[in-house]
């Protein structure tokens, strides 16, 4: 079955994804570092429309100013001659040493600032490579023993970071959006906002929270053992949903980062349904980038690694293809219907029912059967079992 | 060393606790039913001030009006003659199978209705008890399938329930605030709402947001290994934190209800600290019920029902008080100082700094040396030994 | 897709998988009980070869004996009408408040007595019916505080046990195998024997070891996100694969018994591929019953019942034909062999090879250059990915 | 309170724990290399007896005869100087590249033979050393991908090549067992062997089982939310706990190697009180080092590092004198036997008594009231609080 990306399809790669040397807690690096350039020429190459990255994957830290401006060059070179465009820009707030008790919520304030302005740096760039989006994954904001770390201070500390820094985007006219990334722990014991949910609930706090969205992972979610489809209907249901990071995961481990699809299988197909078609009562789709965050095995050689971007898009294209026949098909549409889906859908109360209305009503409650209405089949495994077969193509 | 609890602790069951009579899905009952109005009266005598309840737990579904009141009034009866508070009552969505696919949120409209009608019946008793808080633990409303739930439209669902509910409230002046229990999973396979975070979340998107807040219970957070104490920081930061279900567990597993503290000791520390004494730094303690919302195992007769119950109770003290030992001690008092504890409430800007000073400010950035910032210990793993020497009562 | 199960394919589902009448830890029961001989018939029609069954699923605990013919006669009597076999027959040591410490291992002597004996007389029963395998799992041997049971003498108790039953089998001439089933929690909160490893070195204890092996479940394993094909492959290889339960979960959660590949899709097909294939170095494969022990969700009237008994046999044989098509696929030959797959077969040693021999080798030491070695790809992603496109038939 | 650590204690720790430079998956070393002189010195200063370590951690890999002569020398007169012992010494299959796909068990052929050679070399120097015990921990032997290991295969290897090197132990007469080290996963995604029971399980296979133990590490069975003690318990059962890794672990994630008893406190009680005292119904202790295998936080310097090392040693000190109160307490005693916890170590068959006499008594089944034994009450809570009270020094 062939399946060629194109850039319609907005597939991004992280430079960090490909160029991962695969060093990893127990083991020294298996491959060679590659040059961002490669990366950008190799990913237009297989189809990809877009290229993301840490400040830190494309100028070492602690760089100076000539250095720095030498690998800029010829990374935006590599961008002109594919046509590759940056759709976000990203943040290393994890890497160096100083940031060992975090960026924004070290307890060590000079920390805390230096973080900040590193990441203004950081933005200025962003803007100047036409990023719209900002992922910031506060993978060391956290702690490992409960009495090291006041949360509700380092949760004041938080929002006061991303809003100085939507602040700092706004008043520089740069149009960026920010995404926070949420992940339960590693690198750190627990981190702060550590699902989809608490990084809804925090934005909901902030001052400029219309700037702020989320950039949930698949395998961050899975590692908590939650419904990765879940909590993206959430995210887009709140219009949060500004981002995304494609990858595989088996469940409550360290963090694994997959080939899209190589984990939960089932998962991926409906959260490829989803982004693609929305709710099937019409809630929002999505229309961002599709962006891989994973990390080609360490016992790849680089074809491997090209290999296994090829898969993440191949992966992806194939569920989407399978989405596409299951909710184009007569008995599927019928299964739904008889389910119930689309039914919840209709408001609970009619159209211009009052409580008072609602609390007339004796069908619903004092003439209702309860017992009678609990004979109701939902035929749900009915309806998995042709979600599989369409999965499968085995219809 | 005898811990005595009293009124004034603010101890809490609920009834389901205690009067469980140990069926589970592989085994039947292995307790008689317990009479409510006994239940009463032992709490009482064992120093709890108050009692909690479904509405299912006082008068069986179904009851016709003769019924219900008299199981209400033998209640009642007990609580004139104990003295006993109802500072919460909750509300049974899950047990019938009328609600097999959950209630606010069931793919049958009628039974959304249904459900919705139960709930007001049931506030209006809460109200006439003098409940302040009105707990909804949504076990039913999920799904096992992702293709048979329309995950967006269950959340426009959830919200007008919620809404309605609050609106009702508010028409009746029943002074009542809300509060969502999430869980993940159990009896569904995935829950709405599953942790803290997505519920906050979801309350940000309520239209009465400010008369809802969240009842975390700690086994359901640890059900995804997410740490206890931290969500319940959150929730504390949000102003949302209206109730908590106090019990033990042992990580991603089925939900075991154990008595406080007979799970995660740690854990169960820092959270009791938290609730007492406030975040470090001057963050909001917690002044509502402690209650206890946990499963007296089926190994015991009632003799051990009683002496769990007592368990809960001492675990707590006895945390509480190694908690106000663990904030005097001067030796830790210097090693939160060490570690930066407090340094985390200082704002990271200064108090009237702009952003145009903050660039201005080459210390912070080009001046800073990382390398040498990186130097600095935090001293948390002697800060965390203080923290279990004091636990322990080894100082 | 037609796949249509016949009695060759040795399908058989526990008679308390259809007949689970839907209560569950938190709900009542939404289905009404099944007539035993009416489950008989209708797996017949669906294309079963046999039934297995628990002696209190057939007659209810305590029946006296004239009770007990009657309900053994009618199924008989179906089991004849049909042609269905009883290839397995397992216990009960769990529903009952007596067992509520264990059965083997109850820290009550007597209820160990009485345990014993209640496995003997379905020992009986079992032979009667011809069946080859006896389970047993052992679901409420454990515990919830480690304080409260003494491991070794448990194990002791539970060797004494299991190899009294295999004497009196041997006693008796009854040719019956034994099959123990692991799990790691739930009911209890920790359960003896937890994995399929524990239970192969319990087994490896007893003295009648040739007569025992085990009967492995899907979800019993993926609870503890353990890889199921994993082990299953170490029972094989053990040649203690004497059973096996097939069905879905979605990791460390409650026992889910979801339809078999409702849960992860790809260990399902690995799964599949191994029992039918073996390994691909020629490890032996499985050829007794296709066992599924599932439980039809809580939403599902009987018409979902039969829907999701129908999809646990239209998985096995869409995954066993994929299974076929990728062990046949040249390229697929061409990756394995890239790969290194089958090179794995291959002894360290050389056919006699002696350690002096293997020490004198300087090119497998002193000459070898291990970052030479190091350069080889091991092509596993492409691998991975060509499984996957068989299991979606996307080649 | 005051404990001191005494060579009598037997505390070792690996060379590798406080000398680990904190290099992580998101992070660079935070810590400059330690001397292992130094390692050596500090230890013993504060009560260790004995250190182990892998092969390179002493000597770099693939360092030429005269650089490892030079290393070795320093190291031994550390251990000269000090006294200090080197109870385990323990091999590096895992952090060059060339073991990417495993050392025993790689699909390729010249790496698994290039493995054995390098075991072989370190089983000299670990007899050079006066090391009794040699751990195998297998972190790469596995696979992220089912396709790409055939695990049949891998186990025939992984035997050969733990026969081999009993095989040219037992041949140069250096009188060392084996203890294989069971985790289920990271750094790959599937490990071999991958709880206590695995392990034990495939022992049991060997040729040269006898010489084969196993070496079980609390957070590694802890990351499969698996009971430490109870595999511990297993293990001594068995008679095959040849060594142990304490540290602490917080669930199903990453491996955290906190400090021993950071973790799940009151699961390292029990632990304690296990190896300590034996089971309640006699079953053996463990007599061999009690071996920190931990990793100082990232946050520490290297006072931190010490304090670490102080405090792996304060916990099981504590928890010891807290396991001797315990077991000393008249009121446990009585609640021992309430609960029937010493009841277990009876034989359920009286001596003497053949199944014959059994099933004659009609006592144990066709009198037996098992509605009446069932209400027994096992008093198990009680007996957990008062556990807790004795770590928490409550009574």
């Amino acid at each position: 079955m062939t399946v060629q990306p194109t850039r319609a399809d907005k597939f991004s790669f992280g430079l960090w994804t490909v160029g991962w040397t695969a060093r990893d807690p127990f083991g020294d690096a298996t491959r060679a570092p590659l040059d961002p350039a490669e990366a950008v020429h190799r990913l237009s190459e297989l189809g990809a429309y877009g290229i993301t990255f840490h400040d830190d994957d494309v100028v070492p830290f602690g760089s100076d100013e000539h250095t720095r401006d030498g690998h800029l060059a010829r990374f935006r070179k590599a961008l002109d001659e594919t046509g590759l465009v940056v759709p976000m820009v990203t943040t290393n707030l994890f890497t160096h040493p100083v940031f060992k008790d975090g960026g924004f919520t070290s307890n060590d304030r000079s920390v805390r600032r230096f973080a900040l302005r590193k990441v203004m740096r950081n933005l200025d760039l962003a803007a100047e490579l036409g990023a719209r989006t900002f992922v910031m994954w506060g993978g060391r904001e956290g702690s490992e023993y409960d009495s090291a770390k006041d949360v509700q201070a380092a949760l004041d500390r938080y929002r006061e970071a991303v809003d100085t820094l939507a602040q700092y985007s706004v008043d520089r006219g740069y149009g960026i959006r920010f995404a926070l990334e949420p992940k339960p722990n590693e690198p750190r014991g627990d981190i702060l906002l550590p699902t989809v949910g608490h990084a809804l609930a925090f934005i909901a706090q902030l001052q400029h929270h219309e700037l702020v969205g989320v950039n949930p992972e698949v395998g961050h979610e899975q590692m908590s053992n939650l419904n990765y489809t879940h909590g993206i209907a959430q995210a887009l249901w709140q219009g949060k949903l500004f981002h995304l990071d494609l990858n595989g995961q088996h469940g409550p481990k360290f963090d694994q980062d997959l080939v899209f699809g190589h984990g939960d299988l089932l998962n991926a197909f409906s959260l490829v349904d989803l982004l693609e078609h929305g709710g099937p009562g019409g809630g929002p789709a999505y229309d961002g980038p599709r962006h891989f965050d994973y990390k080609p095995s360490r016992t790849e050689d680089y074809a491997g690694v090209w290999e296994s971007a090829k898969a993440n898009m191949r992966m992806y294209l194939l569920l989407k293809e399978r989405a596409q026949a299951f909710r184009a098909d007569p008995e599927v549409r019928e299964a739904l219907a008889a389910s119930g889906v689309a039914e919840l859908a209709e408001p609970t109360l009619a159209e211009g029912e009052t409580i008072t209305d609602f609390l007339a009503d004796r069908g619903t409650f004092e003439e209702f059967d309860p017992d009678a209405a609990a004979e109701r089949g939902f035929g749900f495994v009915r309806l998995n079992q042709l979600a599989i077969d369409h999965v499968l193509r085995a219809r």
